[in-house]
C-alpha cells in the first residue's frame, strides 16, 4: 500500500510492464503450416521466449507463463543487472514460482510484436510485413504455437501453467484442450470471457485505432495512444486512481504532448498512451484483443462445465475485490463450473483495493504468491498434515484447543467416497480425511486467511459464503457434507441447513448445547450469559451469533421435514459420550431430507 | 427490470434521450453582458426553456430543474401528442414532480447546442459562430444564467432545484450561492466533484474529438462518436450490460457504419455513436465537460462543511448502489460534509443494478419519486404525523404493537435540544418529537423502505449502517442520541456503544433482559430459547443476534468506563416501572461517559 501511495504517479500501473530489448529472447522456428481455427494457416512460426532455471533430469519441473495484453516474455530478471519483469516479485530464486525449484518458460504470444509471429513478420505471400492483413488468430492458436515450444522443449508434461489476465484465459486452454500436458493450471484475474463492459472498451479502442488516419499507412499513433489511455482505467480501481491522482488533481505534469493535459490524470494519461505507440504495434494491439473478445469458453455454468469437463488437471483460481474489468464474479463462474464437473479446484477472492493490476504489484504477492507456490508443492502430493490440534474459531467449549468433535465426526462419515466442509477453517478435518483413503474433499469458507492456509496446504477449498445458495454443488453431489461447529455462527440457518441436505445424502452437523447444564448453573449464578455458551466470548462480540439448544435444534428439523438418523450427545470435558441433552456441552447430529 | 430486459437494445441508456426539435421551447435574452468565473464576459445571453404547469399567485411552487449533460430543456412531454421528454417518469401531471401542483421550469443550459447562447451561437467579435473560440466556462457560469431566468420570470423564491448526474452539481450551486433563492435542493447521482475515474474517462472522450482531423474544421464527427460510446459504457452498469448483450453476444445488428461491428455491443455503441453526432456539437460536448470537470465543491469533508456552510435551505440527496460513474461514496460526502454544517439533509442510497442511468429509469422512480414528491410536499411544514403506533420490528416484548419505551425515552430526552436516534426505522419517535418543539433531528436507518418512509413523512433520516463508524457526526454533536430496542442486532456492539458515547452528551438505550423472569420460566420448562426472548423471532431467523440481561450490559459500561446516570426498568406487559431486574422485560439506561 505504502509502496502505491508513495510511488510516482506515472509508475507502475502498465498491465505488463517491459522493457524495449530483449537480450535474453529465444528463438524457435517451426516450418511445418499451423493452421489457424478461424480458417487459413500460417506457412511457418517462429516464437520468441524466454526461460529462468534448470530442467530436472525427470523434466517435470517446468512451469509455463503466459503474459497479459501488453506483456512480454520478460516475466523476470534473469541477473542483478538485467532490466526489471514484469512480474518480478512473483517469479525469481526463492520467489512463489521459485526458480531454484521450476524451470520457468515465458513464451512471447502469436499476434504480438515481441519476437513470435505477428503483423510485424514478413507475409511470404507478399514479402512485406503482414499490417492489418495479419490473420484473424484465436487463444487457440496462440496456445498451439506455446504447445509447440514446450514440445521442442522436450517436455512431455508441465507442472503448471500459470496465467494473470489474458494469459489466464490461454492457461485455461491448456488445462481442458491439452489437459495431459500440464498437472495444474493457476488463474489469476481472469475470466471465461469477458463482460459486455470489458468487450465494450476493447471495440472503443480497437475503433480509434482503425478510425485513426494514419491506421492504413500502418502507424494510427492517436488511435493507439487513445485505446492505451482507455486500458489504463481499466486497469485501475476508482479508488487506486483517486489514491493516485486526487491530491495533484489540478496539477498536471509539464508533459511533451498535444492532448489534453489540464488534470494530472490528463497528463498521465497522455504521457502513458503516448510511450505506449513506441513500444507497441497497433495491428498487434488489434489483433491480440480481437482474439480476447473472440475467446469464449461458454456463457453459462452449465456450458462452461461441459467446456471443462476433460480437464483432468488440477487448478487454483484467484481473483480480487477491486478487479472490475475481471469480476471475481467471472473467477467465480470457472469455479462453479469445475466444481459441476467434478474436478478438483482452489479459489479465493483476495481483498484488494488496488483492481486489475492487483495481480501485478508487490503488496498483493505474499497472498497470491502464498497459494500459488503452496499449490505448485502439493498438488500431486497429499496436503501438508496437521501438526497437532488447530488453532481455530471452532474450538469445545470448555477446551478451546481440543477438537473431540473431530474424531465423532470422522466416525460418521464413514466410508464416504466424497465430502464437503462446510465452513473447514484451515482444514483441519480435511487434511484427517486425505491422509486416509483416496476420495474426493472439498471444503468450504468465508475467511481469506483460512482460505490461503488451506491452499498452501493442499486442501481444495473453495471460498465462499455459508449465508448465501451453495449453487455450485449439484444435488445430492456429496456423499456426506459437515458442518461442524459452524451452524452457530451463521445468520441464515434456514437456508444453509436446506442447501446442506439438498447437496449431501448425509450431513454431519454438531451444535453447542446452551440446555448445557453447567451453563446454566452458571446463568443461575450469575444472572449473566455464560462466556462459555458463546464459545469464550462476550455476549457483544462473540461471532456466535445463534443461542440454542438441542431441543431448538431437533424441534427445528422437525418442522422442517429433516430426518435425524443419529444423534451422538458429548460432554467433551470428560471426553465420553452422555445419555442425556443436559450432560452434553454439544451433540454431533447425522440428518437426511427425503428428496 | 422487465421493462429492460424486455426492451430493444437500441432503446433507452441514452443519460438524457431528446428529440431533434423543441416546439414547446421559450427563449429569454439578457442584454447586459454575463462576466464569466474564468475570465471573459459573454455581451448578451439567450436562455432557452420550457416550463410545465402554472405558476401560482403566491409564486411559491415553482421548481428548476436541471439537465443532465447530452439532456435539455424537454424534461416532460407537454401533451399526450408531444415528443417523450427524457423525464417523463418523474415529472408530469400526477408524477413525483407533479405539474398540477408545481410549477416546473427546465432550461438548456449554457455552452450546450439547444436553444441557450453556446459554441453555435454568433461571437459577435468576428460575426461567425464561436466554435472552438466560445470562452471557457463553469457551472457557475450556467447557474447564473438559470438564476436570470428565474428573476425574469418573477420567481423570488423557488420551492427546489432539483438536478440528476451534472445537473445535480448544479443544484449544489443553487443550494450553497443562491440559498435564499430556493427552499430546498433535490439531488439525484451526484457528486461533489468527479472521482478521477469519471474525470479520465472525460479526458479521453475530449482527446478522441480534438485529435480528430476534422475537429478544426469543426465537425469532428469520429471523434464524438467515440467519445459518446465511452460515455454509454459509463452510464450503465456492467450487470446491465451482459443484460442487455449477453444473449446476443455474437449477433450484431447490421448497422450502417464505419465502426467495428463484430459484437452486439459493438453495433450498438456504432449506433449510439454515430446517431449522437446528429444531434450534438463537439465543441459544446468539449465545453460543458470542460465544465464538469472543473466543478469542484472540495476534496475532503471540511472543506465541502465550509462550501455548504452558507446554506439555509433542505437537502435530500439519493444516490444508486450500481452507480459507478457517481458513486455513492461521493453522495455520503455531501452528506457527510451537510452534516457537518448542521445542515438539515435526508439520504437514501436505492438499490439498483441499472448503473448511473438508473435515474432515469422508470422502475426507479417509485422510489426516488416517492421520497422527491414527500421532500417537496413536507419540507416546509412538520412531518406527517404517525397515526397510532409503529408497525416495527423493534417492538415490546410482549405486545408486539406497545412502544411503551417511546414514552419513557422522551422523558429521558427531555429539554434536547437536538436529537440523533440510531435505527429510527420509519421515524416514529423523531414524528413525536418534532410535533412538541423546533429542535434539530436526524435519523440513521440500515433498511431502504423504512429511509423512504422516513423521507416521505418529511423526517430528516441519513440512510447507514450502525455497524459502521459514525464518522459525519461530530464529537458532542447531539445533546442526546437514542438508540431504541436496536442494540440487541447490532453485530459491533462496542463499536456502535463507542460512537454514540462520542456523538451525544447525553445517550438513551433501551435494551431487553433476557434475564427477565417469565422468559427464565419458559426456559426452564420448555428447555427452548423463548420466542419472546427474540422479540417474537425463531432462534434461527431472529434479526436479534445478541442476547443478553441488564447485568451483562451493566458490566458492559462498568468495563468500558461509561456511566450509567439512570436507569428505568420496565415490565412493558404491565405497562409499568418495576424495581427488580427479573421483573423486568426491559430497561431504559441513560449513559453518558467522560470526555
Amino acid at each position: 500500500m505504502t509502496e502505491i501511495e508513495n510511488a510516482d504517479i506515472f509508475a507502475g500501473s502498465d498491465e505488463c510492464r517491459s522493457g524495449t530489448d530483449l537480450p535474453f529472447l529465444q528463438t524457435a522456428t517451426f516450418s511445418d503450416p499451423l493452421a489457424l481455427e478461424l480458417g487459413g494457416a500460417l506457412s511457418s512460426v517462429t516464437v520468441g521466449y524466454e526461460t529462468y532455471g534448470e530442467l530436472n533430469a525427470a523434466r517435470d519441473n517446468a512451469v509455463l507463463i503466459a503474459h497479459a495484453l501488453t506483456g512480454d516474455s520478460h516475466v523476470a530478471k534473469h541477473n542483478d543487472e538485467d532490466e526489471p519483469g514484469w512480474w518480478d516479485c512473483f517469479v525469481g530464486p526463492g520467489k512463489a514460482v521459485d526458480t531454484n525449484r521450476y524451470f520457468v518458460i515465458c513464451p512471447n504470444c502469436l499476434g504480438g510484436c515481441r519476437g513470435t509471429t505477428g503483423p510485424g513478420s514478413t507475409n511470404p505471400a507478399t514479402g512485406e510485413p503482414y499490417g492489418s492483413a495479419f490473420p484473424d488468430i484465436t487463444f487457440g492458436d496462440i496456445v498451439a504455437v506455446q504447445k509447440r515450444l514446450v514440445d521442442h522443449l522436450g517436455i512431455a508434461r508441465l507442472r503448471a501453467v500459470i496465467g494473470g489476465s489474458m494469459g489466464g484465459q490461454q492457461a485455461q486452454i491448456w488445462g481442458t484442450d491439452y489437459t495431459d500436458s500440464t498437472g495444474g493450471v493457476v488463474l489469476v484475474a481472469t475470466s471465461p470471457r469477458l463482460t459486455s463492459q470489458s468487450l465494450a472498451f476493447d471495440i472503443v479502442g480497437r475503433n480509434a485505432i482503425q478510425s485513426d488516419p494514419n491506421f492504413a499507412a500502418g502507424a494510427p499513433a492517436t488511435g493507439l495512444a487513445i485505446a492505451r489511455m482507455l486500458g489504463h482505467i481499466t486497469y485501475l480501481s476508482s479508488e487506486a486512481m483517486n489514491r493516485k491522482f486526487e491530491s495533484t488533481r489540478n496539477a498536471p505534469r509539464d508533459v511533451e504532448t498535444d492532448f489534453e493535459k489540464l488534470f494530472s490524470v490528463g497528463s498521465y494519461l497522455a504521457y502513458k498512451g503516448q510511450k505506449f505507440t513506441e513500444r507497441f504495434d497497433a495491428n498487434s494491439y488489434c489483433a491480440i484483443t480481437l482474439a480476447m473478445d473472440r475467446f469464449d469458453m461458454g456463457a453459462t455454468v452449465e456450458q462452461l462445465a461441459e467446456r471443462y469437463a476433460p480437464s483432468k488437471t488440477r487448478w487454483l483460481v484467484m481473483s480480487f475485490t477491486s478487479d472490475w474489468l475481471f469480476p471475481p464474479t467471472q473467477s467465480q463462474q470457472i469455479v462453479d463450473a469445475l466444481v459441476h464437473s467434478q474436478i478438483p479446484v482452489s479459489y479465493c477472492n483476495i481483498q484488494s483495493d488496488c483492481g486489475h493490476d492487483a495481480f501485478l504489484l508487490p503488496n498483493n504477492v505474499e497472498r497470491y504468491g502464498g497459494m500459488t507456490a503452496g499449490f505448485l508443492a502439493n498438488f500431486d502430493t497429499n496436503p501438508t498434515a496437521t501438526d497437532g490440534e488447530e488453532t481455530h474459531d471452532h474450538t469445545s467449549i470448555f477446551h478451546p484447543q481440543r477438537r473431540l468433535d473431530y474424531e465423532r465426526i470422522l466416525d460418521q462419515i464413514g466410508d464416504a467416497q466424497s465430502v464437503l466442509d462446510l465452513g473447514c477453517g484451515t482444514g483441519g478435518l480435511l487434511c484427517r480425511l486425505e491422509g486416509t483413503s483416496d476420495i474426493r474433499l472439498c471444503g468450504v469458507e468465508r475467511d481469506e486467511a483460512s482460505v490461503q492456509e488451506c491452499i498452501r496446504r493442499g486442501v481444495d477449498v473453495v471460498q465462499g459464503d455459508l449465508n448465501e445458495p451453495l449453487d455450485r454443488f449439484g444435488d445430492g453431489e456429496f456423499d456426506c457434507v459437515v458442518l461442524s461447529r459452524t451452524l452457530q455462527a451463521v445468520f441464515d440457518v434456514r437456508g444453509l441447513l436446506s442447501e446442506m441436505l439438498r447437496i449431501g445424502r448425509r450431513c454431519v452437523v454438531s451444535v453447542p448445547n446452551f440446555g448445557y447444564h453447567k451453563l446454566q448453573e452458571q446463568f443461575r449464578q450469575t444472572g449473566r450469559m455464560p462466556e462459555a455458551a458463546l464459545l469464550h466470548h462476550k455476549w457483544y462480540d462473540t461471532p456466535n451469533i445463534r443461542v440454542l439448544t438441542l431441543s431448538d435444534f431437533e424441534a427445528f428439523c422437525t418442522e422442517h421435514a429433516i430426518t435425524i438418523d443419529k444423534r451422538v450427545l458429548l460432554d467433551s470435558e470428560q471426553g465420553s459420550e452422555v445419555d442425556r441433552d443436559e450432560l452434553a456441552d454439544m451433540a454431533i447430529f447425522v440428518l437426511h431430507r427425503e428428496a
